[in-house]
């Protein structure tokens, strides 16, 4: 039972420079870590990412790759815990299963054996609302128990899934045997500022930003009934931090935003928060050659058991979360 | 859409030395296959298991490795067929996970790039009900859409049955992305002569054969009420035939027997069928220590779809199974 105070401590974020990971970087420094070590390969938008945080004297950034033991070694000397992150997600399943492979299960298990080495005191392992799969299956509220919906799913969607349900497996192993403290979380679909174009779940939101901004229509897949559920990044940057500080243990929990939206209506809020409200989406076929998960049924990804176990519940709803993505994004662009 | 005659064929079994190994090498001999090339690392009782065949002129032994790339290349030169069966179960991976997960995945897109490469026409994979999962969730008809229940189940049990449902992906995405035809059959618990002690359903058999012959009652965990579903290995070597002479490809079937039996059931038939039916199952209390699979619910494992798609259902109920088995080891032992 490692419960880690934040204030002194030495973290690692492997995947720091991503989405996810340049939030929880801010978060454990506001929370006083002494250090925070940023691991990453620095591929996609790495270094811009990062680049309002490298010249905090706290801050350490390593160019170092998931996959290479003898990097992440050295990386994970002396360090109080660790946040991993470091994942392949459908879209570049899709494009690359092998390399997914190797990535979310290959460099856990580096990640795992670099915990034992140097007596790393807590994991934090991103896994993901995936696990419950993906289609028509998967309806109503979705537990820390729910099975896992795989049939009719594109084989990039259930290898991602099932990469992520084997990952919580390794950690719950490594307890285990080496006695290793961590904690699940279970992320939803993540979305706030830095947001990229690499989750399809999320594309909805960059994409119909994109069009406003030209001033089409926002384009919805299908009739848009379909329940996508978010979470902004600031919140999951703190449930990183918790996760850290809690003295939770060799458990799985969802960490999922407040409420799920359906895609018409997120498209709808999307519109009317970049000041163009009179932009209805235009209702397309799919197209058979994409990856678009969507799901048939009304989904609710419950999070009560991380509010029991480690003390946390999101905070910002999607109006919110929204409004600080597209500015971020109005002022980057 | 590859049928592949048999008769004239050359076929490689991927852990043609298993229990289903032996037994599919016998049913190609049969079905006048020119060459069948035997590749297995002969851990286990791999030696005595092929003893019988090794003197056939069609038979080749390759002592290969399925991790070894540069082994699997040569072998698979102007093969028909693959009959992919190397894997690590979940006794194993319970006291190897990284070398199940290296075996179970590595090991398959080994296979897979072998055929790729080779331009092998049809590869059959066996996979395992154990895509369905463990515990009390798993019940009723199991149908090829089923999900995966995991709550509740030992790590080794959960990544198992994820690498056979990562498994069946990779196989999809061969397909998709070279053409490569495949059936994947997704085996119940298998039983038959050269039964072993690694499977761990299948050991409520043999154990209770050995304490019968010593007479001893045979044990039986818990109520002996929870349901196990097997399937004859001659049953299985006949799928396996079936799968690549069928014209059927990028599909997944379940492989079971005739009837799910109960635990107690099971064990009362062992005796009989050992002339000791006086010896009546002693009940004790699970060992939290071992790695036992058991299931509070009642279920069967539906076979309509694989005699749908190539024609295949079992033929030998256990009764017979059984008594083949038994003989089998009175002889053998």
């Amino acid at each position: 039972m490692s419960a880690i105070a934040l204030q002194g401590s030495r973290i690692m974020v492997v995947g720091g420079a991503s989405l996810v990971g340049s939030a929880t970087v801010e978060a454990l420094l506001a929370r006083g870590a002494a250090q925070v070590v940023i691991y990453d390969n620095l591929s996609f938008d790495g270094e811009a990412n990062i680049a309002h945080l490298k010249d905090d004297p706290r801050v350490r950034i390593l160019a170092g790759d998931v996959l290479k033991l003898h990097q992440l070694l050295p990386a994970t000397e002396g360090l109080d815990g660790i946040v991993h992150l470091a994942a392949f997600m459908t879209l570049n399943f899709d494009r690359d299963p092998w390399g997914g492979i190797d990535v979310n299960i290959r460099g856990l298990q580096n990640v795992l054996e670099a915990c034992r080495a140097n007596r790393v005191r807590k994991l934090v392992f991103a896994s993901s609302n995936a696990v419950y799969g993906y289609g028509p299956g998967v309806k109503g509220d979705l537990v820390e128990t729910t099975p896992f919906h795989a049939a009719g799913a594109p084989p990039a969607a259930i290898l991602y899934g099932a990469s992520k349900i084997m990952g919580e497996q390794l950690c719950r192993d490594a307890h285990r045997r080496h006695g290793l403290d961590y904690v699940v979380l279970r992320y939803s679909t993540v979305y706030g500022e830095r947001q990229h174009y690499r989750a399809a779940n999320a594309l909805y939101i960059v994409e119909t930003h994109d069009a406003i901004k030209r001033g089409e229509r926002p384009k919805v897949i299908g009739d848009g009934s379909e329940t996508k559920h978010f979470v902004y990044v600031g919140d999951l940057a703190r449930a990183n931090c918790m996760a850290l500080e809690a003295p939770a243990t060799d458990i799985a929990l969802n960490a999922s935003g407040p409420a799920p939206v359906a895609t018409l209506e997120l498209v709808r809020l999307v519109a009317e928060l970049a000041g163009r409200p009179d932009l209805a989406p235009e209702l397309v076929p799919p197209d058979p050659n994409k990856v678009r998960l969507t799901s048939g049924g009304a989904f609710a990804i419950v999070h009560a058991a991380a509010k029991e176990a480690i003390g946390w519940e999101p905070q910002v709803d999607m109006r919110e979360g929204l409004r600080r993505l597209l500015a971020w994004r109005d002022g980057a662009g």
